[in-house]
């Protein structure tokens, strides 16, 4: 199967809202929805367990790989497709060790030094990248300031690994982004704050080109 | 090899004060320290896997135990003897499953129903309970109103598992506390808070009945 990122969403409770963060995965897998990360800071590992646990429910059959940031017990635990560690995480050496092969592993490396020396990794130890923030972000408190598509295109370049943007995406930029070479976008605002969390997650993908550059996993 | 639980030090750097954790532990194993938990709700799991590093190099070859609360996953990247896990952290069963059958897996259960609910797991998920707060505490903000020594007696007895008692011990009251059946004490600011840690670490020892009340493992 593979590895389709192209439509990532990052999410957790507080950012599923009134709708909630089921409901809101729900409606954007029938956007094309591809994967989803889970990520809350302030849950226990019993409260994250029980959610994947949900999420995994209302994800199967779909296709849409389950993620779980930073915390590998609990993805093991709740049997989440895949674990994105940041880099004050856990060393991805040591979470491919513990995880096993048949485990997805993203890693947010933003800077050229990140990306170099996730690139010298053995084969097989991370699966994806994470780059950002692509533009200025609310989203997340301590984001520095966006990189920009400049920067973004030339990170992409300087990896074979596939990488996602995250950060200050939007409806309206979307688009532009996809000319970075990235293979997939990640968004919070754009699709937990949309009225149509479907529609939203659908402009996502405008402009994609095809096929997007992904690994068979 | 025994499980010698007796003297079980929980600490993070917070607690480790001027003196630092390493140095405290270090004194507190010239006073018979067998058992140490790593506790920091704050740091990052690459913080806690480095400090759990530098623990073990101070811990080999003393036979003192290392744990890791709540993180398995940090447990496991850093080399741990085990994890103390809480009522509200990871699953114990799904945790063995996880760590396989050569890790020490804690759980905190200081209720009658936790505990025969822990006593019912299949023989060699648990390998000891934590109970407390043996007094009351101001260690732990959260912690409610002390058990006293006859109910934590009375919990130990009603579970063939170890049990070390947490929670307001002190040079004071700590030959009192093995009265109980307990077959260990830990303590956070006992030792931490002393000025001669080795000493405390000794003066919690006192009364300890022999044989300690442990399994093999």
């Amino acid at each position: 199967m593979m590895l389709d990122l192209s439509a990532y969403l990052v999410i957790g409770p507080e950012q599923g809202g009134d709708r909630g963060v089921l409901a809101t995965i729900d409606a954007a897998a029938q956007g094309g929805l591809t994967a989803v990360q889970l990520r809350d800071k302030h849950a226990s590992a019993r409260q994250l367990v029980n959610l994947a646990g949900q999420l995994r429910r209302v994800l199967a059959g779909t296709g849409i790989r389950l993620f779980i940031n930073d915390r590998l017990d609990v993805a093991l635990a709740a049997g989440a497709d895949g674990v994105h560690l940041g880099q004050s995480d856990l060393d991805v050496e040591q979470a491919r060790r513990i995880a096993g092969p048949d485990f997805l592993i993203g890693l947010s490396a933003s800077t050229e030094a990140q990306i170099t020396r996730a690139s010298a990794l053995p084969a097989g130890t991370v699966d994806y990248l994470g780059i950002g923030p692509v533009f200025d972000t609310t989203t997340k408190a301590d984001a520095p300031p966006g990189l920009g598509l400049a920067a973004v295109a030339r990170l992409c370049s300087g990896t074979a690994l596939p990488c996602v943007g995250i950060g200050g995406i939007t409806a309206e930029n979307a688009a532009s982004v996809w000319s970075t070479g990235l293979a997939g976008l990640a968004v919070v605002s754009m699709i937990c704050g949309a009225a149509d969390p479907a529609k939203a997650t659908a402009r996502l993908l405008v402009g994609r080109s095809q096929p997007v550059r992904s690994a068979a996993r």
